[in-house]
């Protein structure tokens, strides 16, 4: 069946989150190791998000959590930053993998497209025109108020394109994402981002479950759907 | 100032929804009078709102609320229809205005641009890919729950970017539009659609305030910005 929409995960399978912000952490610190930082910012993101999806905490947008969990990696690595809002953008400006901009076209002909993140709807928004990805709408977490995997986010996405689960395709180059996908209801198509968390690299390089497609990449999955 | 994104209404300020819709009821019901079709469907719109901004019924989206409408007018034109839901799509078919595509591109050079319509998410985005609309992202009433003029949808437009009221200017065909936008401190630009309703409208054809802009057409609009 071919899906009415496609909604994707946008860190890690849209955009190359590591060493974008590696890069832009070296030039308004160019005394710090990128790769390191980035890992460790990337590193207090399930944490920051685990309270909201446990209860603990109201809905937060990505973006003052992005911030909070800077402060907490500059500690860590004991530097001081004269503008941290400046350094937090550095999230919006987030190079894609080469395949995702003509592939996001080649699939915009055939279904809608949008992004089911836990980033923000302005995160998201300033994101795609970075990027240039031709978003059809901005869906995912905020629309549902709460965090991936909840199945609210994924149910909450549908329901704003007045679909039925089953008529959406989710997209992401994790496993997790797909699992919670499924459990909700969704088609899934899983894409290998291999590089994502750099060379070494050892999750997610292969599919562990039969998702509806696996495609090498954007194009190949506008091909297959 | 120049403002950081830009916010526009769509029925009537982007698109001819009066002659699209007329066309489209023209081609499933041949001898029926399109435009006063169009007309009577279009004129129960702000009734159906009024409930649900008095607070004597939840949010509902315009989908649905177009779709009661539709059958309010069939009775009153005494037609039957044997697929009213493919008859109420004709809201995501509505042409735009010869201006509103290259000076939408040209403004998106410049600030974000979103829709700040009545019209739901899953309605804006099939416009936006019908009309090629290349709206960064899609706000209004359904992020606010609420229809415009209410306060809400204007401020949870901005409030979704991540902007001050004072950073975004709403962008309107109508005064009364306006009016709300620059009460809920937005700024404010007046482009005239002088054929909105028919060679013979009286309302509407100049400026009632002294609006931040006052522009010919979303070109001209691109240029004052």
């Amino acid at each position: 069946m071919i899906p009415k929409a496609l909604i994707f995960d946008v860190f890690g399978t849209c955009v190359d989150w590591r060493s974008s912000v590696a890069g832009l952490v070296e030039k308004h610190l160019p005394t710090c190791d990128g790769f390191a930082f980035a890992d460790a910012w990337r590193g207090e993101y399930q944490p920051a998000m685990k309270r909201i999806r446990d209860g603990g905490r109201g809905y937060v947008a990505l973006d003052d959590l992005h911030l909070e969990n800077l402060d907490r990696v500059l500690r860590h690595f004991d530097i001081q930053v004269d503008d941290r809002p400046a350094l937090n953008t550095a999230w919006e400006k987030l190079d894609p993998w080469p395949d995702v901009v003509p592939g996001l076209m080649a699939i915009k002909d055939k279904a809608i497209i949008a992004p089911c993140s836990n980033g923000s709807i302005a995160l998201m928004t300033r994101l795609a025109r970075y990027a240039k990805l031709p978003w059809d709408c901005i869906l995912g977490a905020e629309i549902a108020q709460d965090y991936k995997p909840k199945p609210a986010v994924y149910l909450a996405s549908c329901a704003a394109l007045r679909l039925e689960p089953a008529q959406v395709m989710m997209v992401a180059a994790h496993n997790d994402d797909l699992h919670a996908a499924r459990a909700a209801g969704l088609m899934t198509a899983f894409v290998a981002r291999p590089k994502e968390h750099g060379p070494d690299q050892t999750t997610d390089l292969t599919p562990d479950a039969n998702w509806d497609i696996v495609a090498q990449d954007f194009l190949d999955l506008a091909a297959q759907i």
